[in-house]
């Protein structure tokens, strides 16, 4: 169902209240070699995740996506909630980030969900993306609020990102969740980015289940 | 009559109060292959279409336009009544879309219109623009607000617009449609786009009216 | 003497109030050729016109000027009086125009000066510019509010703009203009507009004071 | 520390109180030739100035920076205290400056630092940066808010730049000081602008040293 809506601001609606506790929020969006968006679908496909939330904002851009069946919608980000043995994961993803023109909107937007979250009682921020590949080997970096957690996740296998810059949704969410004395850290897989790189969206997801401690089977 | 506007939202100006009996809106504006511009005008005329208010917005580009008498006025939509046998039109036609840089700006545009549409209790949507051409027959494509609809103009002749993107407002006017539960559908001339493509207004216009149940003369 | 200043919208100082009766609008802003630019500059010291107050806006890019000893101001336009026995004028100049991404703050902007011009009684907007040239012989155009303007000028000499576009402060003072039930008329130089065109701000400036019955001599 | 954030305008966050008696302050950020930001840290260094409050903006670009460490941090301005013998500074440099498309959220920004130095009691405003060079001599140049100042610093060897225009932040904090009736002057090191320029930020800070009579050894 839908309601009239207004537009000077982001809208949240919100289908169904999922029992999630504390959840780990993962966020994956369009961006370099797609890797942040496969990366987080692997993960809905994995959890069996249910959409519960839609996120529309003035600040996406002006266009409506048409699915297989000629079904126009607005862009948006959708929210899915997986309650798992492990830990519970809310899961955010879209297909589309804010016009790059418009920098004051796309904070506001981050923090809009990041409100959202904290609502949501959601206890950590992981956000994931792809990174210009350096070298000849498959990596996945990370980047942290804080020293303890790039290492923790530099021991369990990723390789500390340095001296970079992570744009977008992915890095604003880390920064503006750091900001709030949230958690979270960043996981990049390296890529060449000239196509969308299912090998370097799979390789992030087994190193976060990995992480987590969730068992993943190979023939996913 | 003119007087003195705010400038910093959009604002009506109407000029007459047409009886028109839950009107179907058809929007056509400048944009690839000019097909939407084109159809409309087609429809303009075969309807003998009454003006009867226009839409100004300080996020039109900033530029007026001189016609051909030395006359200059400010960029706007213009809105037309033509109250017919089987169903009354409100048409939309302008000589702009609003800057590519503001889609904030755009979002409210197009909210404004539907206010003005529901005021004048408009029962559906209709926005017409430019395909690229993917293959060597032309064709109408149709997008929708729901699946039925999209089945029912199929069955007429057009052909499902599936995975694809509707940019600018004939995108955003149906997808803000569908999010006021207003229904509609997006009609898309299939184009090279190189020049404004009369043929492929054409062919959208007589699909339209041919859907709609008018009949439409070859010679028009 | 300055003040601290808001920034959050177009602020006005003037630092006299002239004696000017209904005086006449002239506007010249950089453009293409700079001829609006010039020609004012040929006004402002024909008239012996003098400054009464200066314009500033955080929509004016973000950059500083320096003058020749190394003084720098603020992006302005400033303000002219010039009481003369034919018609006074209000003379308006200056060395940018707002930022190209932000219409709405451009036509907020020109909706500033025009109530400014308004409480000065301004009586007549003449904006002043460049346009492609399209024919071997120099021509000035115009473009007006009425057809009985436009015809006014034609018969002194201008050409009629027709079926164009003018673009930026240009165009926008005179069709906002043209909302408030204020009259104007709009001269463009032809220039090839490759660079600051002295001859096609000359040809404006000494038909603008013929068409106003003002003598000038050639030796200016 | 750190707390929850408005993110609809500029905020600061400051740890401590500095013991400053009308500081002079120094700007130097990133751009051409990146002569600001060398310049100012090497005089962070002679100063050993320590950093005492940070400013954050919505109208920062929409990334995270990542140190060596893979610790994220969002865009910012950082301010640093240096009370000295001679005269105490108040040192800004960041690494970023506000988006090029928003101008009127740049106006804003430098607004409110300029709010803020007027609270510390800043006596001065120096900003630094970089000039294309056009001799093949090394020059610093000046510009200032009077002609008094621009002759001083003329004599004590800059030269003065003339008719020009200084980008940013570099000449908006100096245009906008003017405003407010603050003094201070622009200063910049002729750069070819085609890597980071240590040379020509060199140059700056030794003539701004010596230009204060501060002493400053070869070595540093």
């Amino acid at each position: 169902m839908r309601g009239v809506c207004n537009l000077d601001k982001p809208y949240f609606i919100q289908t169904s209240e999922p029992a999630l506790e504390k959840p780990i929020f993962v966020l994956g969006l369009p961006g370099f070699g797609n890797v942040g968006k496969i990366a987080v679908h692997l993960l809905l496909k994995f959890c069996g995740a249910k959409p519960f939330a839609e996120l529309y904002s003035p600040s996406f851009p002006d266009y409506v996506s048409v699915n297989s069946k000629g079904i126009c919608h607005m862009p948006r980000y959708e929210f899915y909630a997986a309650p798992m043995e492990k830990n519970d994961f809310l899961i955010m993803t879209g297909d589309t980030q804010p016009s790059f023109d418009d920098v004051v909107a796309h904070y506001m937007l981050c923090s809009e969900i990041l409100d959202f979250l904290e609502r949501k009682r959601c206890s950590f921020v992981i956000t994931i993306g792809g990174a210009p590949i350096t070298e000849e080997k498959a990596q996945v970096y990370v980047a942290a609020t804080s020293p303890r957690l790039a290492l923790e996740f530099m021991e369990k296998g990723a390789v500390i990102y340095s001296k970079g810059r992570i744009v977008g949704a992915t890095g604003l969410m880390l920064g503006l969740a750091r900001e709030r004395n949230l958690e979270g850290i960043c996981l990049l897989g390296a890529t060449t980015g000239l196509r969308a790189d299912r090998g370097a969206g799979f390789s992030v997801f087994k190193f976060l289940m990995k992480a987590l401690g969730n068992e993943v089977k190979e023939g996913l």
